[in-house]
């Protein structure tokens, strides 16, 4: 796996340190409720940063691309063999076949949830170069069907504590006991990941076509297993009226509720950013499936491989890079009309 | 109003009467649910077309631009006058003013919804490229807290006989008299688009960034007021697991069930496609409402303009034009893969 | 004719008189070397442009998208009648038809000089948005087989005094007579446009595929007829050696010569940019040419419509403006660095 | 060194050992007019193939992005370390510095003519994706003040067997004995690159900015040390009459002459593509030069690397690379015309 990241400025300070550790919490092997793979999911930078560090070990951006490669140093290409002539169900082995007309069953290539590496690395470079009084989290909200409920008081900063990544200790209990009974009967579990981005001035966003929530929603459906996205009070909103919906303003960038998310007319407003996202239960569970093969016969799938229970905690990285990466864009972009 | 549809192949013919059928779907001066502005949205081509129309009075592109216009016969610019120096709430005031530094008060510009006609004339162009047997069908699911039930049984492509836009007679007269209700107390409502896409070819989309549900998200969230997305299932099925969600196959790109809504690992599986689009409510409310001056003084907001209870029924066509549109392009980049 | 300004940024002082004069430099019906078409070339403005204007008669962008028109006062379709079945040499009639299978004969359509109207009012723009001692000036430095001498002094900026863009006077006569003689001849002649710019300050540019270079080549080499461009001594300066090319540094960003024409490693150095664009003669030629129709047979043309004996007076609008939008590009994106 | 080709198709088969062969012909280290660095320039793909070779050991692409690497093997950092504080003329050093505020100093990074290595891995594999029968062929028309004939006959596929890169012997010798003397005085050429095109359909290219000769001229001025490009007869066309200059049709898509250079309107019509591409001799010269250090003080430079007398010979695999990349995206593009 690897990646580019163009259009990073010269002279920003990275901590490579932290781009690690962000890989890190991403990385299986890391309990029950995720998968045996042993992958040290190291990343090794090619090019874009000037060799010398400074005395904390950081390194300056060169303003040209940066390139990076995270080696594979598990895979076990015999695991899918089985897979080559038989699609598994709500997995992508159909799809890329219609596709393309032909596909390396091996690992689910770009299907496969590894892709996910290389947004981080592109995350922890772009919360390099944001402000360092933006600070994006996002949690567990939801999963096996357990949620936090409506009035519990919770720290956001905390998700990362608890196997689950959910930050409400109680709640975070019960998910991880719902998980492992579905993993016990070899099935799998979705959810809803709720991000809270606080510091983003107002102005970020564009009119039209790049509305704020717009881009962030492209970028979040872009992960692995997201079926939707809401922003501020969303679906739960729209059964709202008028009346109840509109954030009074209470000062200049200040409104009494933020129901809006912190985005209108597709643009910050100076509030905090929030929003959702919900996760399909993994497709590849271990209990026999229907499915057919590639000349059309029935046949009966049974699911080897190393899977997790459910996507989520590892994914909480990942819409936080998928955070940072949009935001960058409209950091920069906004500096045109700032300087104006 | 007006806009630029680049990329159009040459040969195509377009029934420009259609286009202008589009448009007078969301047109405003249609009944008691929507604004008593009177505008004709009549649409005039500069460019773009061969200027000699066939029999039944179809005209050819010719590979260029088509550029177009729709003029504003009906602007009450005074209305706005009062809104100079206050904010509205959950308007775009604010937001365009901290971004822009200046900003035209009169009318919105492009956070008014009319801003929308544009995107309907270019997806009337979009439907004229895509196969003749790919429909598009959007409807209201659920509008001012009152839903389609469950097991209900109706024709999506009735949608545009209510004026609610929603296909199921019973359900739509319950809507139209919550929404006259809240009308009549000065206040607006939401609710949920739901679209249906038959005759998607497998294989649309691209795995990784530009899933088809990713850009499909990214162009609904564009329409204004759109505050969340989720395709096929989406966040109720985010509570289900493995088991219950996976799509078994019975054929090939056939499945029993399509909780994916047609999509797969981002790429269209031959089913049709399933999304919907939660709308918050309008936040023009005729009620007044606390708000700030630019001054930062409070200040007490009586909106007196001229705005619908709900924006959905306006917005059916927008929906079907952003989805022509995502499809258009998913449409010829396919080509690349198809004719390698 | 019309186009669409995007990217723009708020807040910007757009003197129209100045962009309309741009437009007046370019307009046909100037004189015994142009056409005798009376285009009035009035640009109207449909968006983009806070409504106020200051008391210079100055209007200020909102950061929207600037729409615009130009309406063709004095078009002679039936002049071009003769041209449906029959390509003209060395014009795009037969390569507009294999591309796109049709074409709209009347006028030329994109292939037409009329096209560069909308490059000038995108280029008057972007001049706007420059810093204020940036200064483009382009000349005719040979036309018609007349150049200005090598020693010759001359003052580039007098350029638009003489009706053949050249700003020596004795060369701009011989010019204008070699000129004459071949339009009373029927026939037409090509030139040299070289440009002067003065206060591009170093750094802009990309150091790979966006060198400053490369990306004025793409947009001097779109305007109709160019055939060639080159940078600092381009062409003959390929047969100096390296000892006689470089320009060594008298300063930090000064140098003693300017072979470099202002750039270095794609990047400007502070240094004025020098460069010329090869304009072929206009293919428009009165006299008698051998043709095919479109069926294959053979056919002698003689073309009646109005046209100048040469393109290069008129077009040194069209560099200027085209200058000037790629460095508006890289003047927003080199802020990104500065301010990093 | 690296990069990644995203766009090309699923299905294309890929003869990489004509990669590498590509690759080879641009190496250094192959005799007295190239650099005595020996760099074995082995590309290694991380991605975007199939992994089974057919007979021919050729391996089919999958549609995702062909991610490569080729590793530096013979750096010599330290000769670049007298570099770090005093600009060479004519190179990018001040300019990178003034552009990004700091800059690596060893081996020019992406000033490096090195970095071509990419381009030209990526032109072999769009070489794969255009048809069989199109032929680039560049070749050395002139160096070190040395040209082809006006008259001579030769073989442009014979470029390769000559280390001038000169497919007429006589002059090649000549070439060769001028570079030589140019070698021994510590000096460098330069020249032109001229290219033929045979096998491209009429039909490629669009008409306003993105002209086939617009592109391809932005992909070959990117190449380092490039400083003009011109199409057809070019530069000396432009002194010639309309009447000279027509290409008369002699049948639909035929012209008697081919001054146009195949391209017409800014799109090919049929007939080959010639043009040519003027290189500055290079920088790096042995004697001494007169430079300034970053504080701004006189000093006298002597460079001491390895550097070759004239980048040509090695820069022609590059113009075909550059050539292949932008014929390729229109071979795609043009595919929504053709089925429209």
């Amino acid at each position: 796996m690897g990646g580019v990241v163009d259009g990073m400025p010269a002279g920003i300070w990275v901590d490579t340190v932290r781009v690690q550790e962000a890989l890190d919490r991403r990385k299986p092997g890391q309990g029950a409720l995720t998968t045996a793979r042993k992958e040290s999911d190291t990343v090794e930078f090619l090019s874009g940063f000037h060799p010398q560090a400074d005395a904390q070990g950081r390194r300056q951006t060169l303003g040209t691309p940066i390139g990076f490669v995270i080696r594979n140093t598990d895979a076990h290409s015999k695991d899918y063999d089985a897979l080559a002539n038989t699609y598994r169900p709500s997995h992508a082995d159909y799809t890329y076949e219609a596709k393309y007309g032909l596909r390396d069953h091996r690992g689910g290539g770009r299907s496969s949830a590894r892709e996910t590496v290389c947004r981080v690395v592109g995350g922890a470079l772009a919360q390099a170069l944001l402000p360092a009084d933006l600070h994006i989290h996002a949690f567990v909200q939801r999963m096996a069907g357990v949620g936090i409920p409506e009035a519990a008081q919770f720290d956001v900063a905390k998700a990362f504590l608890h196997p689950t990544g959910c930050p409400h200790p109680e709640t975070a209990e019960k998910m991880e006991a719902a998980l492992l009974a579905l993993k016990e009967a070899g099935d799998t579990a979705g959810g809803v990941i709720r991000c809270h981005v606080a510091g983003v001035p107002a102005g970020w966003g564009e009119p039209v076509f790049d509305k704020l929530h717009a881009r962030l929603g492209y970028a979040l459906l872009g992960i692995n297993a997201a079926k939707g996205v809401e922003f501020g009070s969303g679906f739960a909103g729209s059964d709202s009226t008028g009346s109840q919906q509109n954030d009074a303003f209470t000062g200049v960038g200040q409104t009494s509720t933020n129901h809006s998310g912190g985005i209108q007319g597709g643009i910050s407003n100076g509030m905090p950013l929030e929003f959702s996202v919900a996760f399909k239960p993994i497709a590849s569970i271990r209990q026999a499936q229907q499915t057919v093969t590639r000349a059309g016969d029935s046949t009966t799938l049974e699911i080897t491989g190393r899977h997790d229970p459910a996507v989520l905690p590892r994914a909480l990285p990942i819409v936080e890079a998928m955070t940072a990466l949009v935001l960058a864009d409209f950091y920069l972009a906004q500096r045109h009309q700032l300087n104006a």
